[in-house]
């Protein structure tokens, strides 16, 4: 496995008269420090010629096409093996493992006990408390609860009977259908903030939900049927990694942006403004909200608003400045709903045009199979929009999953986790549901809470049903600015300042493609803002590939490492040696740039060496290949390329460390025997010691 | 600069009982081995505590945000420094350089000598020469002549008049401008097989060349025009990076797939056929051609094309069998020209419907100015199409400029070059003549015969001029059949199978991105094929940044290096030591497949060592960053979660040889003070002799 070359007098022809750079005696100090380190280099290496081996590169067995085919494929879409359990198990087992696969419910339910279901209890009756809190002081994953969801969508659609079919079904069939096949033990399913809003302000983009509300349901559930179907689409096929595509910079910069929109609707309710636009930019609703500036806003409105949210701002102050009063900031808006719900009530406030939420119907939900829209034009807008709202569901279902699967140190199966939420969006649509997902607050209260399995979340949907049944008719005469008030006072803790900063003085790329996000969103639609961030973040990736970096190497003192010069300024440069490291697989997209950079270096090596006395001419460019990760043609090219450049400089080109895969293509375009294989080198070091011998010394 | 910190007994509390690995007794002899292995790393480790230091990893100084944005800016956009020779001038002196950069005429001009001349003379009089010759076995830019490029034409457009003027034109004008502003002395411009053929194939799919003549023209003048402008649009905000992106198998997929379709269009002129479709795709064409079997085949054309088919490709194969006879394929295809239209002129055999070439007429060409369509329809196909064909019409250029440059050894300018390709291109648009760009063939003649500057381009249109001007009256007779023998003789070459089959030797994917260019240019269009070959090409390097590799590494024996144990099989792990490198960026993209992929070696690992007996369990997993050239917040979040779970497991998490940038990152976040800054090495080889010592003894 190992050869013996060092010291070989290879090449005699093109570097005629090797004279050792040892037999220099004119030297200056500078000169002469340099000199010294490579003596002893080589003295070094001359001592220990007889046990020392330098260890040729290795090239990987030659892989089967179709083994190195199933291989990738599985690292692309079965990174996380799921097959594994199956493995050697007779028939039936395997049968059983299967129905456990989908739905884990027979699984853990085997082993559930008493122990486990007062755990599951009490998160579930905690989960279900906590709808009426407000305390989420999570940078990521924001205030979001049953009451902030219900007084938005009471806010947009106006109709308390829809309202309660909703919430009450997206609070109970989902989070159901979610502990048959979900495999989180931690996560709470149900309507969320963020989803909600989003879902709502695209459909309004379509719809007017009060002059066309069936249509605008029907839009809504079909919209839902998508998202499913889109999730479970994406889990079958294995297509999980795709949400990894929404950095987390462009999480941060749309749920900014989604939050400004949001506060911006409001100045409907907030202002009493009965004519607005249906829009979502921020210039469509200034120039709605100017416009109507003159007759269009009702004091009255604006004087309850605006206390209130005072009241509410106030109390989140109180709540932050000091922790023993954080139930301020948790109550608040109940109290704000109560009070002024009972002050319109006396004043009968609604008479001066005040608007209030009306309508309280009680009915059941009935089933919505036929609603869906399965033709037409609402069939594609629903479809867009699902797909998008399904989308964002699921990045934050996945996250919320991972983060508590962490904790408890037990592994999710995204794509597995993907099907169930897709699953239970797709049934969700049929029994009159919107897309509901996993709530970060709600699933770290049920973490705190002890829960033991999904169980809680089957607690707490009968739990909310039951509340909502109840709770909802004592609604009729809130006014809707209060409604706004509270709406606004939540979103605004979207805005993670910041989550922002940090990306900022982290990764100013990352910044950018956050802002984009938020102006996208804020300017024109959230498909835009979404678009924006995906592009930026692909740009840096492909900027990254086809202007990778490129550094010179030296030698850190008293090691045998060969480090960035710029990152340890005490690394020394190898006289007559210029080494190069480039940062990045070389593909057709950087082959010509890496290719002239690396000539770039030399030339301005050279110019310096040229200043310098004494200084040997650069005879041999080492590249160092380690974070060479792969190449194609186009980089073997440009290598040859590069080889018959330094030819004709008479500069030995030598390469360090390829790996496995670009020493596979060097071998089977023959580069290798081009440039000679003992031209390329396990470690930087080796290639500097056995060049060292051969410099040849030059008369300026 | 350096710090000490060699077996320091830290992390007390998190290892207890902390017995050296060197108190084990009972081993078994593989576990004797590894162990020793260990001994003999820590006690070099002891023996030199006292002269070794270990380097601390490097943050490099932090960077002013505006030069850093500067930085990335140039390194981007102005890779080639291009201001490099501005510095430090005098006003008037930067002034006369600047001229010098637009019209290198000046520069090069001054120095211009008799020497000079005369290589350029016998350098342009071969080139032209060169012209009726048909011999290149260059396997990327291949066969192409005058002759044949005037054939193709001849064929397309059936009139002698218009092809004579842009024959005349484009080998007279564009090259006589880039004489002026180009900046290679080697490249020989004039019009080209590939993008005459691409250019024609695009306007046959928009209009009729024989009914709608005008506009066929305008279109084609339009075209040019745009193609033009893009290339000058690309050079001026040197955008020159971007025809990088057309990977080398793209080309070799496009020009075999582009061969094809010629091919298959001759099918119209060889068999004979009235009626034949404008598309260009291969089902559309064999529709053509099966239903005009029946009545629209000539058997006198099919005769005359099928035995000077035969002649040609027995010329072709008689020079490739014996090297003496190169002139032979050279000259068959004139000698075809010749002997078919004197047959014809004898036998009349226009009259039995072979077609011929017919109409000639005589003129000089007119300005096209007014010609190119500035508004309407055909203003965007004609810069559709422009964009296109200036693309590749720079790729080719560029690409040969780029190869005798290099051959030569002086640098060229690729922006400047585009700036001046398509300054010609719009002149040319202007007076008639259709893209144009260099030729690799007849560059190749040019560096041989000795040219010295871009004079040899000047003499080389003149030459081609006068030929022309008084051999293609003898054209008229010439039967389109012959005509198109050549042309699929010609053709054939360009389906470069070699190349194909080295793409698949060395990278699937590049050959899978070479079939689709292929198959898409066959069965769709121009256009499409470049996309799909584009998209395939970019999904590689997404994939490589999506599922980048990692890979175990073990320690080469008798050295310090750590290297992938696949490739190096002789590396033995460290008992104890999990060292696992990452293979790219960790970006959002990967951040959660590098993490749950690390775990994944953790688990595995773990397990092999539940199976052995007398293994220490792993402790400590050391991730080499040396090819981690970046990191973005999502990748940080995800180093985060991976510290937490090794947490969990109480296995330690220490980091080897961060780059620079990363390096920053971690420093901005805070993460290495989350880790230890302690945890974080230089080297791979500190970080094992610095984890050894702590190991601890566990008793299965």
């Amino acid at each position: 496995m190992t050869t013996i070359k060092c010291g070989e007098a290879r090449r005699k022809g093109l570097f005629k008269g090797a004279k050792s750079l040892h037999s220099m005696d004119h030297s200056t100090e500078e000169a002469q420090t340099k000199e010294m380190d490579i003596r002893s280099l080589s003295s070094s290496h001359r001592h220990s010629q007889s046990e020392r081996y330098i260890h040729k590169v290795g090239v990987p067995p030659k892989q089967n096409l179709f083994k190195e085919f199933r291989e990738t494929l599985k690292e692309t879409f079965f990174a996380d093996d799921p097959l594994r359990p199956f493995k050697d198990q007779s028939r039936s087992q395997k049968f059983i493992l299967g129905i456990q696969t989908i739905f884990p419910i027979f699984e853990w339910g085997r082993k559930y006990n008493l122990k486990k279901l007062r755990g599951d209890l009490i998160a579930g009756l905690t989960i279900a408390i906590y709808h009426i809190r407000d305390i989420d002081e999570s940078p990521h994953f924001h205030i979001e609860t049953i009451l902030i969801v219900l007084l938005c969508w009471i806010n947009r659609i106006l109709d308390m009977q829809s309202l309660q079919t909703w919430i009450h079904n997206s609070s109970f069939v989902p989070p159901l259908i979610y502990a048959f096949m979900g495999s989180s033990r931690d996560i709470a399913i149900g309507p969320v903030a963020v989803v909600s809003l989003l879902l709502g302000t695209m459909l309004q983009n379509e719809l007017d939900p009060i002059n066309e509300k069936a249509q605008y349901q029907r839009l809504a559930f079909t919209a839902t049927f998508f998202a499913g179907i889109t999730q479970v689409t994406l889990g079958f096929f294995r297509l999980g990694f795709l949400i990894d595509f929404l950095s987390h910079a462009a999480i941060v910069g749309f749920m900014g942006g989604a939050a400004v929109t949001i506060a911006l609707q409001q100045l409907k309710g907030f202002l009493g403004i009965k004519k607005f636009t249906k829009k979502s930019d921020i210039i469509s609703v200034m120039h709605s909200v100017v416009a109507s500036a003159h007759h269009g806003w009702n004091w009255q409105t604006i004087a309850i608003g605006a206390s209130f949210l005072s009241f509410l701002l106030f109390a989140k102050f109180i709540g932050k400045k000091n922790k023993k009063f954080f139930w301020v900031p948790a109550i608040a808006p109940l109290i704000s709903v109560i009070l002024s719900t009972f002050f319109v009530y006396i004043t009968r406030a609604d008479k001066q045009g005040v608007q209030i939420v009306k309508n309280i119907k009680k009915g059941i939900n009935p089933s919505s199979v036929n609603e869906i829209y399965f033709s037409g034009d609402y069939l594609l807008k629903g479809f867009r929009i699902g797909v998008v709202a399904g989308m964002i569901g699921l990045t934050e279902a996945i996250a919320i999953g991972r983060t508590f699967a962490a904790m408890k140190d037990y592994q999710l199966d995204g794509n597995k986790e993907m099907v169930a939420l897709g699953a239970m969006n797709v049934v969700g649509s049929m029994t009159s549901c919107y897309v509901a997902t996993g709530s970060f607050s709600r699933s770290a209260v049920n973490f705190m809470a002890g829960c033991e399995t999904a169980v809680s979340n089957i607690v707490m949907s009968c739990v909310v049903f039951l509340t909502l049944e109840f709770i909802t008719p004592l609604f009729k005469y809130t006014p809707n600015a209060i409604l706004a008030s509270i709406i606004i006072n939540a979103v605004i803790g979207l805005i993670d300042i910041g989550a922002a900063t940090l990306l900022w003085k982290i990764d100013k790329f990352d910044f950018v493609a956050c802002m984009g996000a938020f102006f996208g969103v804020v300017f024109s639609s959230v498909e835009i803002g979404l678009l924006i961030a995906v592009s930026i973040s692909f740009a840096k990736i492909l900027l990254q590939v086809t202007r990778p970096r490129t550094a010179i190497l030296g030698k850190v003192p008293r090691t045998t490492v060969y480090r960035n010069i710029q990152q340890y300024p005490e690394a020394t440069k190898v006289p007559g040696v210029l080494i190069v490291r480039v940062d990045s697989a070389i593909y057709f997209s950087n082959s010509n740039y890496v290719k002239e950079r690396i000539l770039r270096w030399l030339e301005d090596e050279e110019e310096e060496v040229k200043a310098a006395t004494y200084q040997p001419r650069i005879q041999f460019l080492i590249v160092e290949m380690s974070p060479v990760t792969d190449i194609d043609t186009s980089g073997i090219h440009a290598l040859e390329g590069l080889h018959r450049s330094l030819e004709k400089r008479e500069v030995q080109l030598i390469l360090a460390n390829p790996g496995p895969v670009v020493m596979d293509k060097l071998h089977a375009s023959s580069f290798t025997s081009l440039i000679g294989e003992d031209n390329i080198f396990l470690t930087v070091a080796d290639a500097v010691s056995s060049c060292a011998p051969k410099l040849v010394e030059e008369q300026p």
